[in-house]
């Protein structure tokens, strides 16, 4: 009898429970873990404790929304970079499919030795040979076009690794992240070394970042208007890089605000980091530290894709977060969730 | 006794609508005239019936939210670029201001020139010489020291005809427009011409149009940390001319996206214009045509700033809206309402 009695006013408690969940909306619901896969511990405490500071409205360090600007790098801080960037395996892909059409680079430099796998010579030519193929392969056409093998590329492209599309290969606790801040009125960037017009077919589609938020490296565009026909031709020639010294100038070019939240993993993120958290005001930064070699990659300072040197000395005196991937997140990709 | 009964039902009526107005919301309040300051005549017409098509949910013409970009041109579209470009007035003050550090300006060129008023020699110098004047005062100093110049140009600077703050000099009517879209779920953009980093500290207050809105051209900037201050350089040297056929290019590369929306006043938005409207889907553009001598200028085809003549020519046949400042505007400015 006792029992029923308690019972009963449990299941009240419950219905109670709910619709007042539901009539006080945001404020209750935010009792909803928003970083799942993130393990409990002090990255995870620092994170939500900048976002708890900075949203208390009448608090001393309250940002306002239109100036919660927040810049995430794409490889190796949103996705696997490894073993190669994502890109290059496009740009392989693409010389392969376009070898038919060009006879002549069965015998050219450095044509040959990319299509041979021949990485000795590929790399005595150093940054002009990569120069080379980027241009073969992605300049010429239209960025209609280009977009459409992009598009088309990234559907049907595996990982080595995983065999999986490389759409799978997603950092779990990032995209969460980038989910949170988003609900917390910030305003989410790509700031990424990769190209612009690569990233932004696909960068809403797995992180809901739209393309008018992914900074990137660009090559020229030319408008053309061919009979009643405009379009945008991709000319064979570096228009900015998005790396390094290039990331806050890309900051202040597209966004034309500085930032109070960055995310990276490498030394190519070093100067957007700087940028976002040498300056007044509440500001935080994040390193992904790539320490799990069994469920991603372990690698930082020696490593020729995404080395992680100097801006892994720098972060404790900045104060800046590094995220260890083993320790840190309960899982790396959604499908290991 | 049937007029007061009638009265009280008026009341009454009165006071239901109210409360349905409040309880309806968005759909109610749309009987609120979102354009003012235009006659009603087929201008006005022809903007609200493109945005009641493609806001029609399940109407053929739908556009989702996302893809609303509209993009208007500054200079002559938003606010007066007359007697000369507001920035070539920026430009001037600064050289004036900047003339006693520099002596060396009264005896050389282009400095003597531009100082004593004398156009002639400075037209004979062409290009070069405005490069060489926009390099001496928008270039040497760091990002934030250029804004804070600007930002206390415009505070006190005024317009040689109508002695008000330039501030002053917006259109009502395409201040309205631009509000307009924005409730309509638009993503407004500004794509000028003019410097990026001279108009972002102002388009907010004035059109409500934020800093990661505003595409325009830009000078090179380079990052520097100075101890533990970072700081962006402007360097003398083009990086990018947001002008004609750089107008489409300007827009790929801050926006990714094609506008639905394009508003412009001269031959420099004629691409942005083609680039807006020459593809599938439902498109709008507008050009202003300065025709009020009276309340601001008549100007087009033969102007030096402004000109107006081949994409006046091409309107009618590409189906672009021309709007007559004199006929369709109640107002032009805020302060002749």
């Amino acid at each position: 009898m006792v029992l029923s009695c308690c019972r009963i006013s449990w299941v009240r408690l419950a219905v109670v429970a709910s619709i007042l969940a539901l009539v006080a909306g945001p404020g209750v619901a935010a009792e909803r873990d928003p970083l799942p896969s993130w393990n409990d511990g002090a990255a995870k405490a620092a994170i939500m404790g900048f976002v708890a500071r900075i949203t208390a409205e009448g608090g001393p360090d309250f940002v306002p929304p239109d100036q919660r600007i927040a810049t995430f790098d794409n490889d190796g801080t949103l996705w696997s970079e490894q073993p190669a960037y994502v890109q290059a395996a496009f740009l392989m892909d693409r010389l392969k499919a376009m070898a038919p059409q060009h006879p002549e680079w069965r015998t050219e430099q450095p044509y040959k030795a990319a299509l041979d796998g021949d990485h000795q010579t590929l790399a005595a030519g150093g940054l002009r040979t990569i120069d080379t193929l980027v241009m073969a392969t992605h300049a010429g056409m239209t960025s209609d076009e280009f977009t459409a093998a992009v598009t088309s590329w990234i559907a049907t492209a595996r990982h080595p690794r995983f065999n999986r599309p490389y759409t799978d290969l997603v950092y779990q606790p990032m995209v969460e992240l980038v989910a949170y801040l988003k609900e917390q009125r910030f305003k989410v960037y790509i700031v990424s070394g990769g190209g612009v017009e690569f990233m932004r077919p696909w960068t809403e589609t797995i992180y809901g970042i739209p393309p008018e938020q992914v900074v990137g490296s660009s090559i020229k565009l030319k408008y053309e208007l061919s009979g009643d026909s405009p379009l945008l031709r991709r000319l064979p020639e570096i228009d900015f890089i998005d790396d390094g010294p290039g990331k806050p100038v890309g900051i202040a070019r597209a966004i034309g605000r500085r930032p109070i939240f960055a995310a990276g993993n490498s030394d190519g993120d070093l100067q957007m980091l700087q940028w976002t958290t040498l300056a007044p005001g509440p500001r935080f930064a994040l390193l992904v530290h790539h320490t799990d070699a069994e469920r991603e990659w372990a690698y930082d300072r020696t490593s020729a894709v995404g080395k992680l040197d100097k801006a892994l000395d720098e972060a404790p005196g900045r104060g800046w977060l590094v995220v260890d991937m083993k320790a840190d997140w309960k899982a790396v990709f959604p499908f290991q969730r």
